[in-house]
């Protein structure tokens, strides 16, 4: 089916937010076993922001950013990356090499 | 006075923590009034990630990374930055250009 477009061309942003909270909550699902393994490690979302901090390894933090209506990742294992959404897919694809948001944290976490 | 140095030559991961901490509540102390002047704004600061969510402008991301003992930062204007601290001037300086943390959001934000 077709994204609803707002006036400006870009998808309405209610709709951007319902997708990108999913995908937050599901991420959170995913990660939590991980969270738990280790008492010094914490993992929260709080307003749009997915924060993961794994004792001796750094902080993952996965954010909103709404006016652009991309999710915004920040990894101690290789750094800065933007997702656009494939509306059809519902998926969040990286805009520099294509791959979904899951995967980054497949590969990098070994889940 | 000489940075206190941990046997792999890191700055003490504690005095790490201690002097980020306190700049990252100095910086929710300083963007305070300008999360409180549109009631969609927010401001949160929690496990030693600060979050700035201002309306139609997007998300601001400043986070700890304390394996490498930097501060890394998310801006919805100029993308990802990352903090080194100087320990003599207790200031976190880019490690691309040198500018202090604080200077980053006093030029975007026109505090």
């Amino acid at each position: 089916s077709q994204p609803p477009i707002d006036s400006e061309g870009f998808l309405e942003e209610w709709v951007y937010h319902q997708i990108a909270d999913e995908k937050l909550q599901q991420l959170h699902d995913l990660l939590e076993p991980l969270a738990e393994e280790d008492a010094a490690n914490d993992l929260e979302l709080s307003m749009g922001v997915l924060t993961l901090k794994l004792k001796g390894f750094g902080t993952y933090v996965v954010n909103k950013q709404a006016p652009n209506r991309q999710i915004w990742l920040s990894s101690p294992a290789s750094g800065p990356w933007r997702y656009n959404l494939s509306y059809s897919e519902r998926e969040w694809k990286s805009n520099r090499d294509g791959h979904n948001l899951d995967e980054l944290f497949k590969r990098e976490l070994k889940l």
